[in-house]
């Protein structure tokens, strides 16, 4: 087992940010410089081509962190970031690019499962060991919840079978956007914890279709599904439940760290 | 044009209650006991078979009532409450409990259709009725903003051919658990106000299709689609956006009587 090491600390507005790595992977933490101790943990996922420390992830971070007293976990998937491509990724990258320059949907479909597919294989064992490292740090123990806070598309393509095999994931935010398959749909009947899904209604490429199959997958018997109008880039979320992760994590009121110290003392 | 005529009045726990006819359709009216001068006024449409003051719907008027200061209105649909049932009423009904019990939907569905579609060319221009002779009222006038607070299932159906033809009607909350016919497919496509839009996942008789086809069909450019699981009668609503009306008919904060004077004052 890799431990977690530490490579870099800044902070700024309340926020300390902390990269790391496990074994080759790079990561990032965001805590409160008020202290975290046991605080909740939220895994963020971040999109295809896209990396841990994209603006909309720091932001909704940051939110997390000053908002609910959350501590915030961001790893770059494989191929992403920081992180090398193999030889596939970069031949399955170039397909994506031709498929959608010659309007071919099916090969663009096609192609996007067998990518997302072999990235999740890598990516759940990944997650896993990342989970137990931090467990290793004396602010995050065993006792600290777990919540996947999703990011829609490659995010929630990672995030359902890792869900699924993690019993330490006690609540999750997943969403549309990207081509279901289905290996997705299996491993979401096989989650029962509480789920919030986000659905952009319009996307250029996706059918809608396969997302709702997925929500109407899920085996957990509170799930909400959340749509607004746009594609996962352009939407606007309107009226969205802001407090779904605090109430199932046990944060249901701020970062009071005087809260937390009485949790701890009780 | 029917005048509105107040029949009875009590109040309990801050909401006055205010029975009234507006022609031969009986109706009721709640307001704030502190006062209601041009607070905004939400319709409430209550589901097949029901009447304007079922115990859920009362809650969810006094809850609008003393957390928003809403003024709500509801009246008996054609055949529901106090209001008699004409011989093609009385035989569609039939027609529904026998369809149940031989367990034949495709009959139940196409006398579902047929009822709630006649039920609705008639509930229409009534609502228009009972919204002309509210703003004949000094306490709503002409200035209050005027929102649908929806029902699910025979309340949508109602409230999205009144809210296309209704100008007045500025934001509104719909639901599934009905069967969706193509005039209301066609009547939402002309609805451009704000939507909320609330979905039972799971529903007994329903396709859950035609609803998701409603939703799709609102022109609305901001439009929310929520679902949790359960049938229309057992669902229970989770991390909704409870704000969506008050947003919306510009009642952000409270019941404040001082505030309403301040406003009117302005």
């Amino acid at each position: 087992m890799h431990s977690l090491c530490f490579t870099s600390e800044t902070s700024s507005n309340g926020v300390v940010e902390r990269d790391f790595v496990v074994g080759d992977v790079p990561g990032v933490l965001w805590s409160s410089v008020a202290g975290s101790a046991h605080a909740p943990v939220v895994l963020m996922g971040h999109g295809g081509g896209l990396h841990k420390k994209t603006p909309a992830l720091l932001a909704r971070a940051r939110h997390a962190v000053t908002t609910w007293g959350f501590t915030v976990v961001a790893i770059d998937a494989p191929g992403h970031g920081e992180r090398p491509r193999t030889a596939e990724d970069e031949l399955a990258r170039a397909e994506l690019r031709q498929a959608l320059a010659a309007g071919d949907t099916g090969r663009f479909e096609s192609t996007s499962v067998r990518y997302v597919s072999s990235l999740t294989e890598r990516a759940v064992p990944e997650w896993r060991a990342t989970l137990d490292a931090l467990q290793e740090l004396p602010e995050i123990g065993a006792e600290a919840p777990i919540g996947y806070g999703g990011g829609i598309s490659m995010g929630t393509a990672i995030g359902v079978p890792l869900t699924a095999v993690e019993p330490r994931i006690t609540a999750a935010v997943f969403g549309g956007g990207f081509f279901v398959y289905d290996a997705l749909i299996e491993a979401a009947r096989r989650i029962t914890v509480p789920v919030q899904f986000l659905l952009p209604w319009d996307d250029e490429h996706v059918d809608r279709r396969s997302a709702l199959a997925l929500f109407d997958a899920f085996a957990s018997t509170e799930k909400t599904l959340h749509a607004n109008p746009g594609d996962h880039r352009t939407i606007r979320w309107v009226g969205l439940d802001d407090e779904f992760l605090a109430r199932h994590l046990g944060r249901a009121a701020g970062s009071d760290p005087g809260r937390r110290a009485g949790v701890s003392a009780g």
